[in-house]
């Protein structure tokens, strides 16, 4: 099967909307390559160039890409196959007002550190850290409401979750027509958390595969399958309000999967499994509810 | 070198005081065995036996134990060797006014599931959970101010840390001459969270070694190291504030480690390892910054 290519040069949004002009469409089942700038729009090229600097928006996410028949109620499939380096370095940034110690006297922002690849490792201050790419921003159309690239929630969007990497696959509630899926903010690296307010930013090239599950479950965000798990996904105002959203919905799988009653799968999910930090740096944070697929054979 | 037993029967808190009376002396470099309750005093026998009818406090911490010599600004060492589960059952359960999901019409409480080990496994209503001992409650006796067990602080105390696990070691601030260390409130198996309130709670036997550090870092927070990360830990208010506290003392201790400013330092956390959740149903929730030990040789 032949695979499309879609590139930032030619359509890529700051915002989700509800509706959107798609600049591809694809039948269920494509394989897709997408090319994603760095989050900075690449106005970061050295320790010099600061966030405050920088001329236009940022967060681009390549896309809007419409999947033939995608239709309210449907689950989107994204298998992330692979995730490619595509420029020499990538950069990691403080920024005045944004970050998980923001105003903390010892920390300086804006500053730049730039984080060259060399041996197929990222070096930052002279030190190893290996690569393992992570694509920050990754959505649909969402169902009312739009939400610029800077913001998660249950569409999708800056949801910052280091399992978005390749060989996991992500699902995604379809909320408008076509679903409207984009990418971007990709990193090098990235640590759970993201408490500095970036990863490595980096532009990459991703594959992957896009489909339609056919399923009577209702997905009402997005979920994420890596090797051995399955992961709700929940983005709030407050860790406290994600952790209660992303506990409900792994829930009613466990439940569902296993025959329990809420209670009992509430008290499963108390023994396996657990929640997971996504970031708690953005306009909403987010958090995940892991559990091992010994406890969830077919959840969708 | 002979192995000293501590028991229940000898002595067992219900607050982490600054002043206590130790049942037990030892030199450092002891091996110790500590028999703990299971966080329920044994009340809870039965699916019947629901947590309003325990009759007396909860979360016994066997101890305190005091180690000659350990003196306020000194770090204590707790290599946890073995934690074997000593009886027959566990217990999970429901509470009316807490847990994650306390209040919301689809959870139960109070409600009580049994446990039992069935070939080296829990069941959980038919179904086999992994036994993976976890030490709930383990802490010092504080700086000023006591803390009921069921409270998690600098001290340590209700950590509900899934890493206090076999093959690990924990370091805590020594505030008071001897340190004064207790440990209890035992889980055959715990998700990160701790959603329900409880994990599968049960009397336990644990092997350890207990020593103390010679090292010029001023610990805050107790610390754990496991095969491959060091981990910061920190209890607040709110998860926010935990994760603030986490992060700090992460990059501190990286700062130092590795010659980088504070600031760098802040820009490498979020590049490895990251934030995890302990728990966020006791009076202050838990929150933990891994670090992998390639970033951090020598913390201590």
């Amino acid at each position: 099967m032949s695979r499309e290519t879609v590139s930032h040069e030619q359509g890529a949004i700051y915002e989700f909307a509800p509706e959107m002009d798609p600049v591809e469409t694809v039948p269920p089942g494509t394989a897709v390559t997408i090319e994603t700038r760095d989050s900075l729009d690449g106005a970061v090229q050295s320790e010099s160039d600061l966030i405050d600097q920088v001329p236009g928006e940022v967060n681009a996410a390549t896309g809007p890409i419409a999947v033939e028949g995608a239709m309210p109620g449907d689950v989107l499939r994204i298998e992330i196959e692979e995730i490619r380096i595509a420029e020499p370095e990538g950069r990691v940034i403080t920024i005045d007002g944004f970050g998980l110690l923001d105003g903390y006297p010892q920390i300086e922002a804006p500053e730049t550190r730039m984080t060259p690849v060399e041996d197929g490792q990222l070096s930052f201050e002279g030190i190893d850290v290996p690569i393992e790419p992570v694509i920050g921003t990754i959505g649909v159309a969402p169902a009312e409401e739009s939400f610029t690239t800077l913001v998660p929630h249950d569409h999708g969007g800056n949801l910052d979750t280091t399992d978005m990497s390749a060989g996991n696959t992500a699902y995604f509630p379809v909320f408008q027509d076509g679903a409207l899926f984009s990418m971007g903010d990709c990193k090098a690296a990235m640590a759970d958390g993201e408490m500095c307010g970036t990863g490595a930013e980096v532009a990459t090239e991703i594959d992957l595969t896009v489909d339609l599950v056919e399923t009577d479950v209702e997905l009402a965000r997005p979920l994420v399958e890596t090797a051995d798990a399955w992961k709700t996904i929940a983005s709030a105002e407050t860790i406290e309000t994600a952790c209660e959203l992303a506990n409900e919905d792994a829930i009613r799988l466990l439940a569902a999967d296993n025959d329990l009653s809420a209670t009992e799968a509430y008290m499963l999910s108390s023994l396996v499994g657990g929640l997971e930090i996504s970031q708690v740096v953005d306009p909403l944070v987010t958090v995940r509810n892991a559990v091992p697929k010994k406890y969830l054979s077919a959840p969708l």
